[in-house]
Parts: C-alpha cells; sequence; structure tokens
C-alpha cells in the first residue's frame, strides 16, 4: 500500500521505516522539496522509500499520516492540499504541544477543541483517525517492547470504515486489536491529547519514555 | 486521628465512612449549619462521625480532605478560613469540572494552571496534596475492586513529608505504597487533573467506572 508521512522527524521517520520493513512503499513530505534529514532517510530505507514536498507526499499515498510537530499541522496539511487529501483516510499522530513558555510544554489546543477536531473542521471530505499520538515513537510500532504488549492505544475518529482500516495498519504494527479502544468520535481526541501533560511528567518520573497506559477494569 | 471532609457528596461520604471503619474520627463539613444529607450520613456511620460547617470541619481536622466539588472549592476553603487550614496537610480530591455547557463537562482550569496550584498559592501554610483525584470514589477506598489492585495512583505536592502522611492514608486505604507514583510538585496536579477528559470518555467506551490506568513499562 501507499502511505504518506507529512513530516520527517523521528515519529516520521520510526512509522516510515516500520510501514516499509512491512512492504509498503512511503514517501515522506516536507515543507521543502529538499530536506538532508528525509534524503539520508530514504537512502538509507531503500527502493520503497522517497521524499517530497507535503503536496507530493499527500499525492502519493492512498493513506496519509499527520507525524509533524502538532504546532505546524495545521500549515503542513494546508500546503499538502485539501484536493490531495480528499477523500482520504489521515492518521493524525500530532499533539498540539507549546513549548514557547519553556519546560514543560502546554498545549496550545486545550479543553474545549483538540488539533483531530481542528484538522477534521478543516478537512471535512477526509476521514481523521486520532491515535498513537499517546506513546513514544519506540512504542508505536513495536508494542511487545513494553509489558510484552499489555497496554492499551486509543483511537478515535467519525468514520467507521477508516477506523476499521487504521487498526489494520495497527494490527501490522504488531498491536492486539482487542488492547485498541475506541473513545468513539474525533471530539474524543480531546481526551487522548490531554494525556500529553500527564504522560510528560510520567517520563520524568519513570526515567524513561518506554511506558504506557493499560485501563484495568473491575470484575 | 481526627480528619475534616469538606464536601458531602458521594465522595465525602465514601472517604469519610472508610476512615471511620479504620477507627478515624470524622467531621464532615459543608456550606450551611444544617445539612439533611450530611446529618443522615452522620447518623449512619456511628460515633466518630460528625458534622458541621466548613470552618467547623477544618477546625476540627488534623488532615483535611477538599472533597467538594472543583468549581466551589476555593469558596469552601474560604469559608473553612485561612487559620483553620494553616499548617495542616489538605488532601484535594477535587477536579474543576464545568459542566455548564453540558456533557462531557470541561475543565475550569487548565493546561496552564491546575485546582491544585490554586489552592496551594492561596493557602501557602497549607500542605496541598493532590491524589485519588483519578478514581471513582469505590476504588479510592478499595482499589482491589479493580485488577486486584494492579494499577496506579499519582500523587503531586510541594511538602515530602506532607506527601508520606498522606501515602500512609492511602495505605491504610489499601493501597500498596509501591502503586503510588510521586510526580513530583503540585504543578504536576495539571497531569492528573487534566486525565478526566479521557477518563469521562473511557467511563463511556467501557460502560462502568470501576477502571483505573495502570502504567506499564518496558524492559
Amino acid at each position: 500500500m501507499k502511505f504518506a508521512i507529512l513530516g520527517t522527524g523521528i515519529v516520521g521517520q520510526t512509522i516510515g521505516s516500520k510501514l516499509i520493513s512491512l512492504g509498503h512503499q512511503v514517501k515522506m513530505g516536507g515543507r521543502e522539496a529538499v530536506n538532508t534529514t528525509a534524503q539520508e532517510w530514504v537512502a538509507g530505507a531503500g527502493v520503497l522509500a522517497s521524499y517530497g514536498t507535503f503536496q507530493d507526499a499527500a499525492c502519493f499515498g492512498e493513506i496519509v499520516i499527520n507525524a509533524t510537530a502538532g504546532g505546524v499541522s495545521l500549515q503542513a496539511l494546508q500546503a499538502a492540499s485539501t484536493q490531495a487529501l480528499a477523500g482520504k483516510v489521515l492518521i493524525d499522530i500530532a499533539n498540539p504541544l507549546d513549548f514557547s513558555q519553556g519546560m514543560p510544554p502546554t498545549l496550545s489546543v486545550v479543553n474545549t477543541d483538540s488539533l483531530g477536531e481542528q484538522i477534521q473542521r478543516a478537512y471535512p471530505q477526509t476521514k481523521v483517525v486520532k491515535t498513537l499520538n499517546t506513546l513514544s515513537s519506540k512504542v508505536m510500532v513495536n508494542p511487545g517492547a513494553v509489558g510484552g504488549g499489555e497496554h492499551n492505544l486509543f483511537i478515535s475518529g467519525n468514520d467507521a470504515a477508516a477506523k476499521a482500516q487504521v487498526l489494520d495498519v495497527l494490527a501490522q504494527f504488531g498491536w492486539d486489536k482487542a488492547r485498541v479502544i475506541d473513545l468513539g468520535d474525533i471530539g474524543t481526541a480531546r481526551g487522548t491529547e490531554q494525556l500529553l501533560p500527564i504522560w510528560i511528567r510520567l517520563w520524568g518520573a519513570l526515567g524513561t519514555d518506554l511506558f504506557n497506559f493499560r485501563i484495568v477494569r473491575g470484575a
């Protein structure tokens, strides 16, 4: 399958490399037509990998993954273009972290809105599915790296078929579908984006980003 | 030991009954000197239980527990008085949930501040410890009701001795101290208060409030 990855950072590279290891084609997209980091990644990743602008990538991908920094996601998607995104599933992994006030970051969209909802409103013909945004990139593509995979992932989105398609991709990453909790529509992205404040503090308290939340239920 | 519980709702009653079952004295405090709900609770709870105003309770308690609704906590503490709270440990269980826009609630304090911090700033001579605010009241006093107690509680506060004293109370409730994660100073209450948006959505998705978060770590 053809995937577009918007964003050339560690999340984009990690997801991209995993997709390629699974035999998918990946075009990574960035702001500029020339991007040294991305081109080094392409050189290492082999023939299934390529690089282009946000729009090149969005046109190429059957599924588009937003792995940009949350503060610039809307600009990146604008560069990708409404037309290239129309009708497609967009997996939104970004969190609207605001580092402008120092550490720990705050959220630039919060409480009465979420980045996931902002994207869905801006691109009504795109099927936005928010997931993977509550994990370090290592755990996204290797759930077994933490507690034998016995922990949970959350998924939010308005379109049931799109969520089912994303669930298939997650299963290829090693996620047990039964461990992916469907929170409901894209409005529930407010819940997962607001997990970041405690995620960041747990990272500090535990001294590692190799952890995840498991939801434990009563009898 | 003598405990004050500010707030006469289900959280206050559940915590109060647990403390009495452990042999502690509890004075529940409310806005009015006469409160039918609280007086019914006192009548059922026995000789270790009593009721009074917020100030009566705060004067009585060696440890004060804020179990009021988050939106009225600051008014309740003002009624309790700075003098009655000075030098004491205040266990803050409240969440600043705002139901004015309908369900699900939003947070009236969020992101760049928290209710826990607001209380600590308003009462600098009081040792505010935020904990238990990420759980339904049933689980607060009976961690074993969920997954055999194999899940986590969070604690935030500026004073290490106060946190240790609260940990002793939590241990009496049945919490394994090793499962209580110290996130750091009271500023980390932003993390636990912002767990509420996903907590509420998980309640909906799971169809029960008998659940909790377990932090699963890598090897």
